[in-house]
């Protein structure tokens, strides 16, 4: 039998997925579980997006161009503008997910060998797209105990090396839910630009900032534009995610020749989802508005019932739609499992993403998980009922 | 200014793709482009799916499970059956796209270094997805003048080295139109099972065979089963290119965990366009027989009337939808380019992709072409008397 890839072996598999399955078993039971567990929100999808596919007057379903439909791009590129990110439809490739914007930006950037530095607890699936491309994931901590703020310049200098080509972040962060501040991002820029690096920025959960300020994009960044690499994608602010569009943009003209190669090899973007996240930009600002209130408060809500639970601690996040949460346990990935397989309150249970698959330097993070604030108030207070009393039940259980 | 990747840098510039601007260039001057040059059928997509795209009843266009809808991939296994290809619901992971299977099959199956074996002339991307991998691809070449016809087998043992990891064929090929024999396929099946082998096996044109005799799938092949990891797609049998649907098929365990991977970091397939390529399983049996009466039509069409004109040659393809041309031209590349830029006949002019896109071997394939019959009998008639136009013109020009 030929054996399979040591790269393939290398993929992280991840403690989340590993729970799936006894969540649905769980289920199976009979028992409720609240999924606390991944970024997909109960917030339904704009009607301008199934208006759209109602009204698709085309006799084929044919392929669109590897940069994706223009139409698609010219939207995209006023609905930056009301971001202050000024791009051209030509520096704008539409991609398959945001996913494939991460993984296409490692490809053309990045050789076997290569580094980049990114701020962990970090979103797992950067890890596999780096595996992907050959190239080395550096990660420099932060902490719930600073409220994940970024470590100082200092520490980036530390771990810049010859094959170091870039930083990335995310911001609003997923799994903190940290926004950076303007002096953050200042600092990362001085470090792009004195060690010529490229800075991918994933600013997928951009709608979701509840600072008040306004946001600040990679792109806003003086002197370093052509160094940026925005990943971008639709699924979160128009609840869609399973359209799978995304974007990849950049300035740098050697690059975007680069990543079109990646693009002309799998052909297109899918067409029906172009066509849904097309429509889905004209979503009327009242439907933004109203996600936005929604989160709002769900967070405030999830942050001040987590902090009364004792020996919970989570900061205030200031954006996206997630928080990272310390537990009164010594190993949180024991307790997810066992929220799942051994417990439950009145028939309901709940499922956390362990914090461990968000971390790569070992040790960290064993007390933490993070928490999607996808559910409904009323659910979201029923859960964490029962995660009060299930904390109860673990710790007070016989070993 | 950061340096883009090597990687990136290696990635095949199509032929065809150089052309695509002169081919818009010429619209824009009013001539007609007879577009020859992709397999983008005019065929309409059936109606039972856009009838589904009509019907969706959901709130919220949600991820769908990394290795796609259940339901989708029980009419898979079911379709699939039709073709006595016996595989489980829990062998077939859907793909965005068969351009999707291809790479996670090179990712999960292939390392750095590793190598596969490819018949030439060869679907050019199969090349760009082995660089993404850091795989060597190693051409074994056929020829027109043998219509094709697979290699005697010790041509490939004279390439097997003990970084070979697999034999890839696409059958029917694109871009010959070539149908494996039963003969050539047990040959293969030999090489696999004697070297310990994966058999890459691209059957996306599944439909589209001439000889009147059942498809030879890899996975009839016996005492190779486990071996076999099959590239599929609903793109061309349904003409639906632009949902971005394929399927990759394995009953190897560990691959299947390995593929898994990579799915899970991409989250998940198109939602939509499963939804479609669902539907599109159900299209009646006299559609398939319709879209298939047609390409018997225009394959006969093409053949005869391309053998016809001076100097040209094809042999009959059994299988796809193309066939590859030799031309009376010493460089097909520069013929093809000026058919776009300094010719046309009563206003009108041929698109077709020089098949060097589809050699590596240097000096090879140099006056051939690769024709798609994608279009209907009187734009092949109008588009072979432009072509035998152009063909004069050309050799009759003050050079």
């Amino acid at each position: 039998m030929p054996s399979v890839s040591v790269r393939g072996e290398q993929m992280p598999a991840s403690p989340i997925r590993r729970l799936v399955h006894y969540a649905t078993e769980a289920e199976q039971r009979g028992i409720k579980v609240y999924r606390l567990n991944i970024g997909q929100p109960d917030v339904p999808t704009p009607p301008q997006a199934f208006e759209a596919l109602r009204h698709i007057d085309r006799k084929v379903l044919e392929y669109s161009p590897s940069e994706g439909l223009r139409s698609l791009r010219v939207k995209l590129r006023d609905y930056y503008k009301r971001y202050n990110i000024d791009v051209d439809v030509d520096d704008i490739i539409v991609t398959t997910g945001g996913s494939e914007a991460v993984l296409f930006a490692f490809m053309a950037c990045l050789d076997p060998g290569d580094e980049i530095i990114v701020p962990e607890p970090a979103y797992a699936n950067y890890m596999a797209f780096a595996i992907s491309a050959g190239a080395k994931i550096v990660t420099i901590p932060s902490s719930i105990d600073d409220g994940f703020e970024l470590p100082p310049v200092e520490k980036f200098e530390e771990l810049i090396t010859p094959r170091t080509k870039g930083i990335l972040i995310c911001n609003p962060n997923n799994p903190t839910g940290y926004l950076y501040t303007m002096k953050e991002m200042l600092q990362i820029r001085d470090l792009v630009l004195r060690h010529d690096l490229f800075l991918f920025s994933d600013e997928v959960y951009r709608e979701f900032c509840y600072t008040g300020a306004p946001y600040i994009s990679a792109f806003h960044l003086p002197g370093i534009e052509e160094q940026v690499v925005l990943i971008d994608s639709v699924s979160k602010r128009y609840n869609e995610c399973g359209i799978r569009i995304g974007a990849l943009i950049t300035k740098h003209k050697e690059l975007k020749k680069n990543v079109m190669k990646f693009c002309q090899a799998r052909l297109s973007p899918p067409l029906l989802g172009q066509i849904v996240a097309e429509a889905s930009i004209d979503t009327p600002a009242e439907y933004m508005l109203e996600t936005y209130n929604e989160y709002v408060e769900r967070r405030k809500f999830l942050v001040d019932r987590i902090n009364r639970i004792p020996g919970c601690y989570t900061p205030i996040p200031m954006g996206a739609f997630y928080t990272v949460v310390r537990l009164p346990v010594d190993d949180a990935d024991d307790f997810c499992r066992w929220c799942l397989t051994d417990f439950d309150y009145e028939g309901e249970t709940v499922f956390m993403a362990p914090a461990s698959g968000f971390y790569t330097t070992p040790g960290r993070g064993l007390n933490e998980v993070r928490m999607a604030y996808v559910l409904n108030r009323a659910d979201l207070a029923r859960a964490m009922v029962v995660l009060e009393k299930a904390l109860e039940a673990y710790n007070s259980r016989a070993k």
